[in-house]
């Protein structure tokens, strides 16, 4: 048996470990942003009785360019955010993950640069990596509620040219949007390509980037997800709307076949139900809503959120807390943000797990101090 | 709207164009080596009963690490080659395409190359692109009937000292097989590693690259698929068998939940019925063998194939004999060798029909001649 260290591995690999959070079997899980609402039977049947229809063809590559999937995708995107959009101005893939590496792939790689604000979705600067294309952080002043510095945006823009820029909106792990004028202003000042992260979207009142696309067609691309909202994680379904030529683009990078046959249709059937889904979004803005406002009664501060989740801190010893937490049965989130941790929101009686666990350890400090 | 020709795409990528055969709907489809026989009920339905099943979770992410489909993938390996493997020497991926990438990303990328012997599986010089590596083509030499030319292959290897090198066996789309032997002599000689492609390795009766694991653990991986002898082309499982380390080596550049609950429930699915898959294995090859007994007789030149397919020749313009066939409604493959032209092993009845078009061009060209 050999070490991993006795392979001829890329340099800049040696010593990193797999990113992901630690999967544990746990009472309340509320670590992932997943949707805590199991898909409804109808969706259930609609895929399951999909998959004894597709069975036969299974030994047949799927559609390449999962044109039926994109259709269903625009379809839900023009209802969901007003903005009326076609087949080919969407483009899925295996989860978010795999649209934004082949994003990157098309637009960054070696000698190109990527730009975020941080903290934000921690896949960035990974992917980057992946593709081997710089990763330069802005950071969100923690003393602006990690909100994005416009002038220290902007002043970076300037400075480093970045042939992308990511903007995470509603971001994660904070919770909080930035408006469309300032993505605006990131856009004007942009050289290259702007990525809006709206994996959480649908969380928020805000409205889409999308309504920018027609007046940025070389250069705004809003990505999404079907893992958050969407009670679909484990279906992984990502997608991006841009103008087609941003389509045309990532069809010369993408692995030919990527998305099985499977996925498109269980995507698909998960859309025809969206209202489903939707539903169980409100139940969760409104949970989110109840989490936050118990949490600044019990002392502690939080982001405003606009998503699934709450980012509220703080800890003298954020590790030392999620442990705390973890004791009690509830897993939550530490992405590395001294001070701060990251909670999702779940059913309501994991919501009342994680706020009976919250106050425990609001008396436990106090007591302390 | 844009053109693509407006967007800030990477240099390299300008002017090119999409990988992919056509998909064109045709009486007889013989252009992209799929198993011609559909899953057998028992498979179809085992998934619809385990999408029903897992239906309530996929609102929850995936099993990251796969590990229950891994173990059965390692279950069929070890019964298929002899080899006993376990699921710490399993990869999967979404198609082998993905299984590539993830291994170019993690031994090739900027700065390294990779070394095939074409005409190979033309998605490796693809992929080794995607990622950034430099792609060395040493040629098959047509008068050795494809076969790897093992001084040229040894005085490139020497010469350009590749970080990669793929050995496709049985090779794509010629057919023919390198013997363990070569391939031995080319681990020797190989200063990285070497990814043995054997897609194809269920209709071949030579024995897998796997035995020679244990002797090469630092520098041997092969690669395999569920796309070609299993009926699974649309599920787009791929999977590698090496020395635990290379797994470990993968997930570092894997994106995190890259398989869906579904594909990796599908795929283990039909893995409980293997044997049903492998014995539409058995009738493929008989036909195969009568297909080229009869492309023989009628004069055409074919090279001994051990896979699911045949390639044939000699023609003065292949693309001008591949569109006659398609007047015949048969669709082949112009894999862009000059002289030549792919055909999949289908059902009997397809087979008939793709044998009469043969002949109807065969006694054409005897006229003109």
């Amino acid at each position: 048996m050999a070490q991993l260290s006795d392979l001829p591995l890329r340099e800049e690999l040696r010593g990193q470990s797999a990113y992901g959070a630690p999967q544990l079997k746990v009472a309340n899980q509320l670590n992932t942003n997943e949707n805590p609402y199991a898909p409804s039977q109808a969706i259930i049947d609609e895929i399951a009785e999909k998959v004894r229809e597709l069975g036969e063809e299974l030994n047949r590559y799927p559609d390449r360019d999962a044109t039926g999937l994109r259709t269903e995708l625009a379809r839900y995107i023009s209802q969901q955010t007003g903005v009326d959009v076609d087949a080919n101005n969407v483009w899925a893939a295996n989860g978010s993950n795999e649209v934004l590496q082949q994003l990157l792939q098309a637009f960054g790689g070696p000698g190109r640069s990527a730009l975020g604000f941080t903290p934000s979705y921690s896949m960035h600067p990974i992917l980057s990596a992946g593709t081997q294309t710089e990763f330069i952080a802005v950071p969100r002043p923690e003393s602006e509620g990690f909100a994005i510095d416009m002038d220290a945006a902007l002043a970076a823009i300037e400075q480093h040219q970045p042939d992308i820029i990511f903007v995470t909106t509603p971001n994660n792990p904070t919770g909080n949007v930035t408006s469309l004028e300032d993505i605006r202003r990131i856009l004007d000042a942009a050289p290259g390509i702007v990525i809006v992260d709206e994996a959480y979207a649908e969380f928020s009142d805000e409205p889409s980037a999308l309504t920018l696309i027609s007046e940025y067609p070389t250069s705004l691309v809003v990505s999404r997800t079907m893992s958050k909202a969407f009670d679909f994680a484990g279906g992984r379904l990502g997608y991006f709307v841009a103008d087609p030529a941003f389509i045309e683009a990532v069809m010369l990078v993408r692995l030919p076949y990527h998305l099985s046959t499977l996925s498109q249709a269980a995507a698909t059937a998960a859309l025809h139900h969206s209202q489903d889904t939707l539903a169980t979004v409100e139940k969760l803005r409104e949970e989110r809503d109840r989490v936050v406002a118990r949490l600044r009664e019990l002392g502690f501060t939080t982001i405003n959120s606009h998503s699934n989740f709450v980012f509220f801190g703080r800890f003298a010893d954020s590790h030392t807390t999620w442990q705390e937490f973890l004791d009690r049965d509830v897993l939550i989130r530490d992405v590395g943000v001294p001070g701060w941790l990251r909670v999702t929101i779940g059913l309501p009686q994991e919501n009342d797990a994680f706020l009976e666990a919250a106050q425990a350890l609001a008396s436990k400090e106090k007591k302390n101090s």
